[in-house]
């Protein structure tokens, strides 16, 4: 709890009248007082939330992380008015956790304005840039003057709070460009607003995906970014901490994706939940498992007759897991920044062999000299022989490592192509092809070298 | 490349007059200008910065992932001229990547006011808030009137151009609030300016750690955030730009340990920075490989006496792994993400411990059910014995899915506790314990069921 919370709640319990409490409260920034709420009993929400009034009570519900608990401590009515004070993208948020039936009433009670907006946001699906956008922006006309532009600016203003780009569109409605606020402030009277319109301004469509274009935005580094609809107007904006909000919901994505997990988890779920989102992985995982090992099991005859190399089974899987794990992340995040051309990709699928390749024969030096050492200490094999299995393992090493660097950059490539998100795909397929490969090439390398050949049994 | 990109090249190469030229770049976005000078050649770059001026070629340029290439194409005085109109953190960003020797040189050629911006943010850690911070901000003093006040904005903003929030300081020069620009816009003569000032407006200190205020930060979902010095004097602010990179850079950071990189990498990286990155990981993990086969070489006599049991080691080491991986996914987000208690460390180490276990049991049924058949069928076993060594593998399942949860959580927490980034030491440590838990419950439990109290052979 930081210092401004524990202040607002003593503030709060503080018998104060309504006059002082609201001007109190008028100092706080709306995140400490929503978080100020979660420590607050029901009785005392109730009377701040009619203290504050409808629209400030929006702006600290933006900050909530699940609003809705609290919006059901309003009626029904008050409900609907705080939900039409929010920005559009913030009122859905809320929306989307109520249940469907309150959430069809408070729909039908919205102003026309806001229920308009509140409709146009809920019809994008939740990976088109439109579901993130806010209806909060400032809008004006390229035929104004600048002494016009500013007086428009100062009427919109009161009513939204993203004012550090205008945007322009024409008389037909459609994006003509965008000013920064502060070359209108230091504008000369007699200069044309035409001069100040950067009509080049960057720009996206309201359908396309956050993961097309979050690249695009970021690289920008605007304030915001107007979201055109099919007709060129003006659909809303994404600003910048609708950015950070994408930008950590994407990537957060990635990581759980990376590790298995079907969607970020956080402390508040249940345990069932839990259950359920990370079941369906393995359970395709443990049927891969049973293939690998159905095809160790071909291979009994070999470890029947020389136990020994069994125990270096899940050293090579292990490298081969780690070596795949590293190219498939690389490839993954290489695959979302950029759009590869084939020659890049080619090139980037020689350069993980080959990482895979001298990473693995430097390994493979290592195992040869420590597991050669172990096994003739500690196994009472010769050394000559002790060497020899511990080369088998060596080559298969760098055989299997060469081998899970090609697959694990092939894969998400191959998955992206044909449409299949890379990360969630990517993983099982790759473990199961490097566990196959490292067991054929390890338990066969000692099948004919060691058994066939040397007859070390 | 984007149509704004061609334009710009067709611009660049149409032989326009001066004048034509600079009057034709006005209008496209610097983003697009930096994408365009990376397709040029060097003497149409040339031409291109002598037309635009140092100012415009510092705003480009702070767009440009390697600056530090483009910047050596101008003379050492061009160079400090345009380092001297960046922002103090793109500035920063591009002479951290130039060679000691010119930068020396450059920063003794800077202006006072740049120079003094640049040597205060260099003398950050790269993991302090204060490298990220901007000097390009808007202050004033808490005793002006609104009018004052407005005029000092529209003075100011000339020079610097993140207006939408303006920094109020005492006579003291200490931090005294913030108005939101909308507020001041919007405000009529006769308010008193200390009506505006929002007195609880968030603020970070200089030497924090990034990954201490960056959830702080986010909350707050401002357009930007001041960063104060020791002596509460305003050193500079994180503008929400910043903080998309910070999200960026910290979420990809944690993306590329999980899969056990040392740091991010990218398509541009030579073969053997990414070998030397990936390899110190591995020859770690061949090391504790190494342990885990010795431990594997304790039961050779079993696999000995009864080598089908061999084949589904890796199952059950791969699953284990995999219920690792997610358990550990889960708790280094929630550490990063809030702070803690005691209370809440146990109830998600019991959480995950529960999931491991239902994970595991319905798992288990299924491992009794498909691998006791395939062992019946392809096997040659009874259908008795067959179940008894599936069941084996089911039993040890569980256990190794639970251990595994357990370590997988603790493991995390630990490192937290002692100061060591549990995103890098987790991963290792948890795939070795986890395998030689697997390993001592699997062949242990065949060892003693199947071979000592069944005598199935």
């Amino acid at each position: 709890m930081t210092k401004y919370v524990e202040e607002l709640i003593a503030i709060i319990r503080g018998n104060l009248s309504r006059e002082e409490l609201i001007d109190r409260l008028f100092d706080y920034h709306d995140n400490d007082i929503a978080e100020a709420l979660e420590l607050l009993t029901p009785e005392e929400r109730k009377r701040l939330y009619s203290a504050l009034g409808a629209e400030r009570v929006a702006e600290i519900f933006a900050y909530l992380d699940d609003g809705d608990i609290y919006l059901k401590e309003l009626s029904l009515k008050q409900q609907a008015k705080v939900i039409s004070e929010m920005d559009s993208d913030d009122a859905v948020d809320i929306l989307e956790e109520v249940d469907d039936d309150t959430k069809c009433k408070i729909l039908g009670m919205l102003d026309k304005e806001a229920s308009e907006d509140v409709r146009l946001l809920l019809s994008y699906d939740e990976d088109e840039i439109g579901s993130y956008m806010t209806t909060n922006f400032i809008l004006i006309h390229n035929d104004l003057t600048v002494r016009e532009a500013m007086r428009e600016l100062v009427r919109q203003a009161g009513e939204n709070d993203n004012i550090s780009t205008i945007y322009v569109v024409d008389r037909q409605e459609q994006y003509y460009g965008a000013i920064e606020l502060q070359d209108l402030i230091i504008a000369r009277e007699h200069v044309e607003l035409e001069d100040l319109i950067s009509r080049s301004y960057p720009f996206v469509m309201d359908h396309e995906k956050i993961s097309d274009c979050i690249e695009k935005i970021k690289d920008y580094a605007e304030d915001s970014i107007p979201v055109l609809l099919e007709d060129r107007s003006i659909g809303g904006i994404i600003t910048a901490q609708d950015i950070v909000e994408v930008v950590d919901d994407e990537m957060g994505d990635d990581y759980a994706k990376l590790a298995g997990l079907t969607a970020e988890e956080d402390l508040n779920e249940t345990t069932g939940e839990s259950i359920r989102k990370r079941l369906p992985w393995l359970v395709i995982l443990l049927f891969l498992g049973m293939v690998v090992s159905a095809v160790v099991g071909v291979f009994e005859s070999v470890v029947a007759v020389l136990p020994i190399v069994m125990c270096f089974q899940s050293l090579i899987l292990d490298m081969a897991g780690n070596v795949g794990t590293q190219s498939l992340a690389v490839t993954i995040r290489v695959l979302m920044d950029e759009n590869l051309t084939t020659g890049q990709k080619v090139k980037l699928m020689f350069k993980e062999m080959k990482i895979g390749f001298f990473n693995g024969a430097i390994l493979a030096v290592m195992a040869l000299v420590f597991l050669g050492a172990y096994i003739h200490l500690f196994k009472g094999f010769t050394l000559g022989y002790s060497l020899m299995i511990s080369a088998c393992v060596g080559v298969s090493l760098v055989g299997a490592m060469v081998v899970s660097s090609l697959v694990g950059t092939l894969t998400p490539i191959f998955f992206k192509k044909v449409g299949v998100d890379p990360a969630v795909a990517s993983g099982p397929l790759i473990t199961t092809i490097n566990d196959l490969v490292a067991i054929v090439v390890y338990y066969g390398l000692v099948a004919v070298v060691l058994i066939d050949i040397v007859h070390l049994v």
